[in-house]
């Protein structure tokens, strides 16, 4: 009915959505959606605010086919951690596709976003990694490092992973954890080099002004996804590497180069060749991985689409279990 | 407290805030914030949606000593009548300034900016229009008609009105309810021209492509408030009466330039002088009219500082009343 609108909080949605082989298909599907151009997706909007340390950005897509379109706020105040509060939190609302009538809001606090970035991560091991993954290395100590680490065993069930932060005491913490997640040895390291030498799989997820991965750790067989450069100025990989790669595949090729490490490898003259979004890979349209001996990257800067496709995925599974608080917005609260 | 959202629909809304005076102060604080330039406001995220026959467009503003700031989602869907729905929805995002959290969800279904958009134009009429308004002339026949001419009326209390618009059965409607509301005559008019002659004010309303208020209707002493294009392509008033007024305001000049008048009067060849804002006048900052036979002109686009007073506004009055629903975010609906 029109003006009927459902209030969905994190609670609920963190019960009807998960981590796990739904979402990572919800998130393949959106990009398939994304290079098949059926969509559209307007640039992030953005805003600075450094008299408070924060920001915030607005993103949205509309995906032609599907029910409802999202538009997602995620403010980022940094000072936050210093009241006890987190930093990343925000909503997406999702509207009805053929009217714009509001038809949910999901007060997540950027549950849905953790899900799908980390899907994201998931669909790259997928399509990217080789086809044999045996050891994995995660770079940070964050909710991503964990998330992205899971979502990538769930595509590629390796047997053995590391983990490196900057602080020791946080990759060791993270590393215990996941050892227990995924039943698996996780193993806190000194030496990411090292780390990297053994592993198929590498995966950054830190905030980094400057790289932390080296173009040295190279070696054939290994698949990078860079998920942690997602605003100017953050830069993980060294831009060599990406030149080096054998492949070098984006989210999507118009923000990589204003968000992701493509950015400051165009800066540092990087001549890019024909570089083919996630999505074109997906559904073939592009080239992947062409042997088990070849380097690829993967940046990922995240989409509208994923905000969109895990949206409307929660709507329908929540509202399925008769989840949410219905709201006529021409009735009174009280 | 953390994660705490205050749901306020447009029922509650509206019983607490109304197009008074009050909203009238609230958005001239708003123009003077703008002028101060203790704000951020990011330009207009917009999504052209033709294959639904739809819009949506994202606004925002940060004001520095505001304890929050709004995001406001306006979908125009232009398919709706035909379903029996408005073409106008949307809801509006409070956010604490300080931490970025979620304080409140307003579902208004486009309330909000129905009244920040009329205020406006109250707000220019009274800082803009002779001292004396006698007689106005509104252009339109839908809600910004009524509410318009209401908010100037506030402002410059005249006695007399004249209501033109395309189809002459909504002006006659418009006209009737407005001479009830505002206990003064108010007569549609199939003449525009004459009308506009015997008016000081003139505010035109409509959704027009091309100019319905003529160059040649300019006489001294008249004040045009166009609020009607707020969108690349729309235009209300010929460019060549732009070219000839005494004063030419906008309300933001980067958005006026895409959106508003001052872009098809730029088309035109018009080499337009200095701008002031309307903020500007406000504050002092600018010269406004300089004498009762000034013609002016103030155009009308929309901000985002306005969305953010008013959403702030309607915050602080409801949750006074102790109006809307409370969630916890980490606390399930049922």
């Amino acid at each position: 009915m029109a003006g009927n609108v459902t209030i969905l909080t994190k609670a609920d949605l963190s019960t009807c959505v998960g981590l796990n082989e739904t979402a990572l298909t919800v998130i393949e599907d959106a990009f398939e959606a994304l290079a098949n151009g059926k969509i559209v997706m307007p640039p992030i909007l953005s805003m600075d605010l450094p008299m408070v340390n924060g920001e915030v950005d607005v993103k949205t897509a509309y995906i032609e086919g599907f029910d409802g379109f999202a538009i997602k706020v995620s403010p980022g105040f940094f000072n936050n951690p210093q009241l006890g509060l987190p930093s990343l939190n925000g909503l997406m609302i999702l509207f009805d596709a053929k009217t714009g009538l509001v038809k949910s809001v999901l007060l997540d606090n950027g549950y849905l976003t953790d899900v799908r970035t980390a899907a994201a991560g998931g669909v790259a091991a997928k399509h990217l990694a080789p086809s044999q993954v045996n050891c994995a290395t995660v770079f940070g100590g964050g909710v991503q490092a964990r998330m992205q680490l899971k979502a990538a065993h769930i595509a590629k069930p390796f047997s053995k992973a590391f983990i490196w932060a900057r602080n020791f005491e946080k990759a060791d913490q993270a590393a215990k954890e996941l050892s227990a997640d995924l039943s698996i040895p996780v193993v806190a390291t000194h030496d990411p080099g090292r780390a990297v030498a053994e592993s198929q799989l590498a995966i950054t997820t830190t905030p980094a002004t400057s790289p932390i991965f080296k173009k040295e750790w190279l070696h054939p067989g290994l698949h990078i996804t860079a998920m942690g450069s997602d605003q100017e100025g953050k830069n993980e990989i060294e831009a060599e590497a990406l030149m080096a790669a054998d492949l070098y595949v984006s989210d999507r090729i118009s923000q990589c180069e204003k968000l992701g490490e493509l950015r400051s490898a165009l800066n540092a003259g990087w001549t890019a060749p024909d570089i083919p979004e996630l999505g074109q890979i997906i559904t073939g349209q592009k080239s992947g991985r062409m042997s088990d001996d070849d380097v690829t990257i993967c940046d990922l800067t995240g989409t509208g689409v994923q905000d969109t496709a895990i949206a409307a995925h929660a709507f329908k599974v929540a509202t399925s279990e008769d989840m949410g608080q219905i709201f006529e917005t021409d009735g009174t609260t009280k």
